[in-house]
Order: C-alpha cells, then sequence, then structure tokens
C-alpha cells in the first residue's frame, strides 16, 4: 500500500529501521535500568529526594530521544521530527504535525514506572504520513516486548505473533453486553484537584459507572469484566491492539504518547475515536480520532458476530461507552 | 534458619523443587495459551458466551492444580495440601491451615487475564509452617517473570535478581511523605454492588483519598504518584517485593493468592498487616498479617533514611495509609 509519496517498499524499509532502532533505544533504556540496580547513578536517592527522582528520569530521557532523533535525521534527513522532550523545552503548545512525513517519538513512556522500577514503560516510535499514523513499534525493554506494525503489513509482538493475539479462525467479536465482559483500561492521571467538577471528579465517575453493577447508577452501571490501569498510555494502547483490553479511555496525553500505539492499534483492527461524549451518543457520528485531541477513545479489533460486523459491534461499544463517561477539559490550539 | 521440624538444607531442597514446579506448572499454563492462540479450544467463543469463558478458565485451573498436587503429594505425602479448585469444591469457607507444613497454591491467579489474554495473569505456589509462609514461588509464564523466596536465603526474580531491584548500596526508605510519591496498587475487584455503604463505594472512597492533592478530602489527600490496578494480587504482592509498588492494599482475596506472595515480600523485607484501620491509626499496635483474614495492607522493602530506621518508616505509612482507608467487609470463620 502506497501513502502519499511513499511506496509499500520504501514504507517496509523504514518500518524495518524502525524496529531495529526501538530494540536499540529499548537497550541504551536498559543500561540505564541496570546502573541504577547496580548501585550506580543516585539510586538510593531515588525515591528520598523528588528533585533527583525527576533528574533520573529527565536525563534518561534526553539522552534516549537524542539517541533516537541523531539515528532518524541521519537515516531520513527529509522527515520532520517531533519528540516530548524537544517539544517540552519549546514555548509553543500547538499541534505542529502537517502533511509532511513525520516522527512522532516518546522516549520514555511510563516515567513514574521507570522511576519505581515498574517494568510497564517502554519506547514509543511512531511515523505519521499525511496525518495518518502508518507505523509503530513500541518496545518495553524490561520485559522484552515489543509491539510493531505497518500500514499493509499486519501488527505483532515481538515480530512473530500476531495481533490480536486471537485471530483464528477469527477474531471474537465485542462482548454482545459491552461493556459487560470487557476489561476496561484507564488511568487516574496527574491532574489530581479535588474539584467538584473538575476531570479527577468526571474520571472517578467515568470509572464508576463502567464498573458498578449492572443497573446501578441510573441505568448507567457497566459492570465490566475488570479495570485496570498500569500507569502508560502507550502500553494501555499496545494492549487494546493486542486484545487484552477491550476498551481505553483516556484524556490529557499528547500525539508522542499515542501516535505509535494508534498505528498499531489500527492495523490490527481496533477503531479510535474521541473520548468525550457527543451530545447524542446513540445516534450521532462516530469521528475517526484527531492525534492532536489528547481526548482518546479506543476499540479492540472485532470480528463478525452472527449478528453484527466487527465494526458495527466496535461502533456500539464506542456509544455504550459514551453514555457512561464525563467530558473531559483538554484543550490546547491547532489541533 | 529451621523452622519448625524442617533444617534450612530441608528448606532449600524444598525450595528447588518448588521453582522447579512452578516452571512446569507455567509451561503447562502456556501450552494452553498456544492452543488458544493458534485456534484450537473454544477460541472465539471465549469472549462471546460467558459460560464457555468460564469453562476454559475452570478447566485450565483445575488441570494445573491437579499437575502442582500429584507432584507435591508425590515428593512429599506427609505435608498438607490446600488449593484455589479443591477447596472451592469443599462446603466450608473455614480457614484450614494449622501448624503442619502446607502447601497453599493458587493455580491460576488473574483469571479474567488469562481470559482476555493479558499477560499478568500467574501461578502461586506457598508453603507454609506454622503458620508462616516461609517458601514463596510465582512465575507469569507469558512475561517469563519468576519471583521466588526461601526463608533465610533471600527474595529473587528469575533466580539472578535479588529483590528489591534496588538494594545496593542500599534499600530506599520510604518517601518522607508518603502516600505521596508512592506508587498504590489496588483493584477494584469482583464486588461491585452499588450501595452506599458497600465494599466497591468504600475501596472507591479510600482510592480517591490516596489520589487527591494534598490538603484536599478534609487533610485526607494522598497525591500518590501512580494508581496501579493488574487484576492479580498475587502479581500485586510479587511488584512489592521488588520495590515498584510501595503500598498494596486490599480485601476479600484468600489465603492461596498471597501466601506465596507474603513469603517473598517478608523475605524481601516488606511488611504486611490488616486493610482495616483500628480505631486510633495514629498508635494502635500494627498487628503481623494473618493469612486467613481476607485483609491486606503491604509496605514494600525499605530502608534507613538519617532520621528512621526502614521499619520505622515502613510503620509510618502503614498510618499514614489507615488514616485514609475505609473498613472493608470481609468476614470468615475460623481466621
Amino acid at each position: 500500500m502506497a501513502v502519499g509519496p511513499l511506496s509499500q517498499d520504501e514504507l517496509d524499509d523504514i518500518y524495518a529501521f524502525a524496529v531495529d532502532l526501538g530494540r536499540k533505544a529499548g537497550d541504551l533504556l536498559m543500561s540505564r535500568v541496570e546502573q541504577r540496580i547496580s548501585g550506580g547513578e543516585g539510586n538510593s536517592q531515588s525515591f528520598e529526594e523528588k528533585d533527583s527522582s525527576v533528574d533520573i528520569v529527565t536525563q534518561t530521557d534526553e539522552d534516549v530521544e537524542v539517541f533516537i532523533r541523531n539515528a532518524l535525521q541521519a537515516k531520513y534527513p527529509s522527515h520532520r521530527f517531533l519528540g516530548e522532550e524537544t517539544y517540552a523545552k519549546g514555548q509553543s503548545r500547538d499541534y505542529l504535525i502537517d502533511e509532511q512525513p513525520t516522527w512522532c517519538i516518546d522516549p520514555l513512556d511510563g516515567t513514574v514506572n521507570y522511576t519505581h522500577l515498574f517494568p510497564m514503560f517502554c519506547i514509543s516510535i511512531g511515523f505519521i504520513v499525511q496525518h495518518r499514523p502508518v507505523i509503530g513499534v513500541i518496545y518495553a525493554p524490561f520485559q522484552d516486548q515489543l509491539f510493531s506494525s505497518c500500514i499493509g503489513r499486519g501488527a505483532w509482538l515481538n515480530e512473530k505473533r500476531q495481533l490480536p493475539l486471537i485471530h483464528k479462525p477469527s477474531i471474537p467479536p465485542m462482548p454482545a453486553n459491552a461493556p459487560s465482559g470487557c476489561v476496561f483500561s484507564c488511568e487516574w492521571g496527574k491532574d489530581r484537584r479535588d474539584i467538584p467538577d473538575g476531570n479527577m471528579s468526571r474520571k472517578i465517575e467515568s470509572f464508576m459507572n463502567m464498573a458498578a453493577e449492572l443497573g446501578s447508577r441510573g441505568g448507567k452501571g457497566g459492570m465490566v469484566h475488570g479495570m485496570r490501569s498500569l500507569g502508560s498510555a502507550t502500553l494501555d494502547l499496545a494492549f487494546t491492539a493486542m486484545g487484552s483490553f477491550d476498551i481505553w479511555w483516556e484524556g490529557g496525553c499528547w500525539e508522542w504518547d499515542v501516535a505509535a500505539g494508534i498505528a498499531i492499534l489500527l492495523e490490527a483492527g481496533g477503531l479510535v475515536t474521541t473520548a468525550n461524549p457527543p451530545e447524542n451518543p446513540d445516534s450521532a457520528p462516530i469521528p475517526d480520532v484527531r492525534l492532536g485531541s489528547r481526548l482518546y477513545l479506543a476499540i479492540r479489533p472485532a470480528g463478525p458476530s452472527l449478528t453484527e460486523s466487527g465494526r458495527e459491534s466496535q461502533e456500539r461499544t464506542v456509544r455504550e461507552v459514551w453514555r457512561r463517561v464525563r467530558h473531559l477539559e483538554y484543550n490546547r490550539p491547532g489541533a
């Protein structure tokens, strides 16, 4: 499949380079983990003094981003580059991605997990053409899990298991009474202001609706099969592409958190739209995700049942989620 | 270290057998995963029909338990055996473990994760002497993570990394303003009744207290660094022993969910007590955990700071958690 100026052959080459780069960046990240474990680089201070802990993360973040940026700029000097660290140092909070082939990178997603050495941290490398994430590489080096995809080539775990994991003889449909029966992935996030209608309050109300028994909460009780919070938006998306999570709902992420994950999820057959419910959740159109929107709702790949196509069951699930969640306030210019 | 009738040499032999058994049981579990991925055993039905999904889990649960029980009874015919499946089929809900050497087994912890093929499922093998879990083996085969310990021999990840992960030059103390700075591990659980003072409401109120910004919620806002829900009590404990999670708080688990994890956490230097706050959380004694209590609060291993011993910082953290959490209602006879 050609995308914009790029042929499938060119995309295949870029994909192979991105996978190799993800693994090498993961090795760099793990070398920092080994230093911390073996008693180097400020380890015992890492939990004691906040500043030192922040330094450990910032230095690693920056070093991994420079490593990835240098490799990409040497190999593909004409491609644009957007990295979390580079962006964070700039003044603008505009959405900067345009039609051009652009790399969108998070050198270290799940920074709290990395600080505490909980293995759910990863490198995220997305490649975007004409606003569409077409290649994604997510590598969680501590557990050696590499999720990857290239448009037209499928989505993969460690380059050998096709995603979603269960796809033969067919991908399971969404449950008939979703969100019941679903694993729901969500994060508490950094906005912890305890104000009556703030983002945290709205999130928790939404979580409670999804969790509570059927028929409760004025009909909003969704009785999901499980609630999961990993602390990494990138890995949430990867596990949704894998089929492990049925639904992921989030506000506040940036494009580098989700670019690779969206590429992988779409290639696996998932659906991504906006987190914020429209006025008429039962009938409103289901828009394609806007990468810079900071509001995301992802549904896992789904196959047909006797009565529905896979897409129909995903859209039904989107509407059932929209009925139960609150509008979140995350705005930005230019998205 | 001798424990009851068992010398350290005997414990070492039992430990080696348990580690090997955990790996073999994990291989059996993964063979079932491979069958589901490759299109065998009722895969596409697993999400469509609840009964079929339950069957997949129950059959695997039973087969793995039989495998483990047979191996243990052949090798150690004089030891007692308590397994989740065996227990669940009995009539009694009493706590059955006494002074005798007893194996306490969960053949598959994280059954919802297993159903959905989210990798956070595991085998849990605990060995208890005189009411004390002295050997623990937890194996998560999808990600090949084996947590293990034997009293007097340390706690380990994959038999090569000592737990907690950061222990040189010393184990980090608990944060000075814990629970702020801590990763808090908690689960929504199966009791989703939406009643004003039910377990779910009490849990969510407790979660909100731990998460909200400092100074909010009448001083209860704990501003933890992160909230994590994995869907496996056993792995929650394993990651607390690893130092990845600082605090784990839970009600409703059974002894097979936690026996191995408690052995590993204690050997790594952690503290385990009851989830339910006493009347005077600031001054009440901090009791040792009762294995059958179904109420658990675990604090990660902690080293000394300039002003406190590691134990003092753990106890301070227990009291800060008790100030913020509600009493949960999980009772049983004989515990």
